[in-house]
Parts: structure tokens; sequence; C-alpha cells
């Protein structure tokens, strides 16, 4: 069963065809959705890279807006939240860091997730995340999120099997509650292969400035690939939404990706259709005295 | 009487000689210190944004260093605190964009200080800063900082001089606390005209894209001008340390602030005299484990 978009043809040059990539309703089939390569998209790397750059002005601009309107609203203004997930070395950091790295850092927020700590066990496995949610006027990532807490702790039944199961109705509530809260959310699976993941794996290894990225578990989870593959599919096809929906990128080319994530991230922006704030003076009477009555003229 | 550095010969050309910048112990003269050009760098804009790029190679290296250690040590590593200053329109939002934005956004914390809320008001007035500071492995800048409390709180009597008095001495024990913990903290103070700010407050005035950046409070503000120079040398030479020293950065020019801000903080981070964490496992037994024994490969 493919559940893997169809070719369209007549999509944009210059930018990925992101309907594309977005996931329909309806049971996953991960193995049938590309993982390497710049599927919908017209055009090689270096294309990609010009098409990236014009995607990052537009979205320097859209952002500035968010941040003026985060000023000027306080707690009405909106946000936007990007939920990052994927298997070792597919390359959240980086798009963190490409990505994210394009937008003004008084508007960024970055939240990563490990392992929870003993007092967040202690807690409902939402406890930890809602304080990390971006704020009026910013955007934020999740570098991994809530849905390890059905995805490893599926995989490694570190949960029992109700609990689990609840859970996906949890996200979905509490997703709905950030919605209604005035975030615009969405969701991407950076979806590679596992002969990528291990030529990743194995370039840590040979070099002692990466052997941090690296630890003994990623061999041990990799073993649980076809099981990751299937908590995955369960997670996504239980909690895509119309307006909370998942993305599966392709992430073996890292330009592919920083460009279809850059896009995505422009388009909530877009979304947001935000003016700049009005001003709550008079213009000219200010500039009146800035020149005629300022003692320091 | 001048505090302002004496020229000095003979400083490296592509970069900005920081120590004539560095205030020296002893009374404050602020009129004294250069707002405009670009002193002590030996080359003009273009010079100086090709300098920039040098530095921001560098700095992008020193980063993943530190964010490196920060993963791999938690709470024992260490992190670099810029605390910025300047009246309005200084160029602090600027400063952390520009120079900010070229670091990787998952190892940078920024804090912005306005106004206390009518619940901080109720604390001391260190309270909510100690929560803001970065974490183990991040570069943090402060927007503003506990600085306020010594400059608009004495300019605007917001609190009775005996606590003013009070409030030096404790940012001085404040911050050896930072330092101990394994902090680096660099402050600068982005100094300019007069002259300067009524052109850039009218440029706000003139454009309805920056009116979100303006008050008319600016322009109450303004008219202390004097008062503020005063408190700020005041509480410069009060808080000046050697580990925790003063720049007073001319910040008329942006590309030459940019420049002078981005070396104080590759200065900081070579300081730290980071090397990239040493595996705690074997690389040759984990690269059998991914080649030889891998159930996917």
């Amino acid at each position: 069963m493919s559940t893997a978009p169809a070719p369209r043809a007549g999509w944009d040059s210059g930018r990925v065809d992101l309907s594309s990539l977005r996931l329909r309703p309806g049971p996953v089939d991960l193995a049938s959705h590309p993982t390497s390569g710049s599927p919908w998209f017209d055009g090689d790397k270096a294309a990609g890279k010009e098409a990236l750059a014009t995607v990052a002005a537009e979205l320097s601009d859209l952002q500035e807006r968010l941040v003026a309107t985060g000023r000027s609203h306080g707690a009405g203004a909106p946000s936007v939240l990007l939920v990052l997930q994927g298997m070792d070395t597919s390359g959240k950091g980086g798009t963190v860091r490409k990505v994210f790295g394009l937008l003004d850092p008084q508007g960024v927020r970055v939240a990563s997730f490990g392992a929870p700590t003993p007092d967040e066990l202690t807690h409902d496995f939402l406890w930890r995340v809602a304080p990390r949610l971006p704020g009026p006027g910013q955007v934020g990532v999740f570098d991994r999120s809530h849905y390890e807490d059905v995805l490893v702790a599926r995989v490694r039944s570190l949960a029992p099997p109700e609990e689990i199961e609840r859970r996906y109705g949890a996200i979905n509530d509490f997703e709905a509650g950030v919605r209604a809260g005035g975030t615009r959310l969405v969701k991407v699976l950076l979806h590679i292969s596992p002969d990528e993941q291990r030529s990743r794996l194995l370039a840590r290894l040979d070099d002692p400035a990466k052997h941090w990225k690296f630890s003994p578990a990623d061999i041990d989870d990799r073993a649980l690939w076809a099981d990751y593959q299937r908590a995955y599919e369960v997670a996504l096809e239980r909690t895509h939404r119309e307006d909370a929906p998942w993305y599966v990128v392709p992430a073996g080319s890292k330009w592919y990706r920083n460009l279809v994530v850059a896009q995505l991230l422009r388009d909530e922006l877009r979304a947001l259709d935000l003016s700049w704030p009005s001003a709550s003076f008079d213009p000219d009477e200010q500039r009146r005295r800035l020149t005629e009555q300022d003692p320091l003229a």
C-alpha cells in the first residue's frame, strides 16, 4: 500500500511543491515515501541554494513583523511552532542550525527534548512540554518533542500499552489547545533510509570532532528500525490534523531538507497575514517634539 | 578629564584593537570616548565586513565546541554572557540580530529586560535576572539587564538613593557568583551621540514599519541625556572588573559595532580553550558493530 503522494505536473519552479510532501489522512506506509533526492523540486543543488536565499529574505521580513506584533500586542500575538522528529542522524540539529539560524534570534525559541529526568517522570508526559512552547511573537522549534512519548516509549515499552494508547488522544487535545492559543503548528518527520543512517554514523565515528554526537545506544536503536518506523506510522496516522499537519520530508539531501523546512516556516508566517503594528502616537507631533522643542538639538 | 584610551601604534590589521575600547579602572568621562567612526580599525566598511566574515567562521567553530562541551559535561560546562546596554536607538536589537544571528540558535540564549512587572517589583532587582542566565554550553546575551536598576532607576528616582547605592555592590557580588559558576562575562555600552539618536528617532518616525520601535517616552528620556550619561559613568566605574570588564563601543557605524561585538565574543570563546569532548566509547568497536553485525546493513 503506497500512501506517498502521486506526482503532480506544473508546480512553481524555484520552490518545492509542499502539498506533495504533506501527509494525506488515513493509514501511513513510510516505506512508500522517498528518503532521498529532491522530489517536487524542479532544479539541482545550486538552484536549491538560490531558492533558499529567496525564501530567507522573505522569512526575515515576515519574522520581523511577527516580532513587532509580539512587542505591540503581548499575550494576544500569534506564534509558530515547528515540531522536528526523525531517527538519529536524520538532521534535526542541522535543520535548526541552518533554517532557524536564518531568523532573528530575538524571536526564536529552541527546545531540545532529551530523555525525561526523574522529576519529569513523576509528571504527565506533557508537563515538561507546555513551558517550552513559543511565546507571543516567537517562532519555536522542538528538536524531538512529546512525540518521543509515543515513539521510543512504544518501541522500548517504557509505558504500558493502554498509556501509550491514551497519549495519542492527549497529544491531539494538547495541540488543539496550542492552536486555540494562537500558535500555528506544523510537524515534520525527517525521513532517511537505514543505509543513509549507517553512512552518517560511520562519518561520526571517523571524525573526533563528531564523537560527541554519537552514542553506542544509537546502534541499539538502529537494530529496532522497523519497530520505530511502525511507531512513526501509527503516531502520524493518529495525530495528523488539518491544522496540525505532518510532512514527511526526504532528508537524504541536506540542501533539499533545508529548503523544504524554510518554505514550510515561510508559509506558516505568510498565513498569519501580519501587517506592521499601527502607531499609538501622532508621528508628526513626535517629529515636532524632536526637532523644535529638543533641548539636545 | 579624558578617560578614553590613548592611540596605540601597530595593532593587527583586519581586526579592531579591543584593548583600546576596554575601560580602564578609575573615574569615567564618557564625553571623551568616541561615539562614531571606526577607531582602532585599520580599514573601511568593506574591509570591516570582510573582517566580520572571518570572525564569523571562527565563532561558528568555537561555538560548536562549546555546544558539544555542554552536551557532554552538563552542569559542569562553561558559558559566556554578553551584557548589552545603551541609550534608545544605540543598536542593541540590531547587534543581537547581526552578531548573535551568526551563531547556532541551539546554543544561544537571548534575554530582553523591559520595565519590571508588578510581580518582579515585589522582589529584589536581581530576582528576575538569575533565571535568565545562559545555561551550560550556551552563549547568552542580555538586551538591557540588571544595570537598568542603577540607570533608569537612578535617573528617575525609582528607588531611594541608599538602595541605588547598595545595588552597585550587589551587582558586583552577583557577577562574581556568575563567573564562579563558570560563565565568562563581558559588558558593552553601545555609545552614541545625541545627534545620532535624533536622526535615528526621526528615521523611525518616517517609516511606518519602524513605528513599533518608537515610544513618545523615548523623547522624555532623551531630555534627561546628561543624567543618563552620568548614571552610566557611575555604573561603569563602580562595576568594571578585570574579569567582568566594560567596553565602551562607538556605535555610530553599524558595521563597526557588529565587528567589535563579534570579536569580543570570539575572544571570550577562545579564552575557554575548548577541545572536542573525548569519546566514552571505542570507535573501532562501534564501527565493527555497524558494519559486521548490523542487521540492517
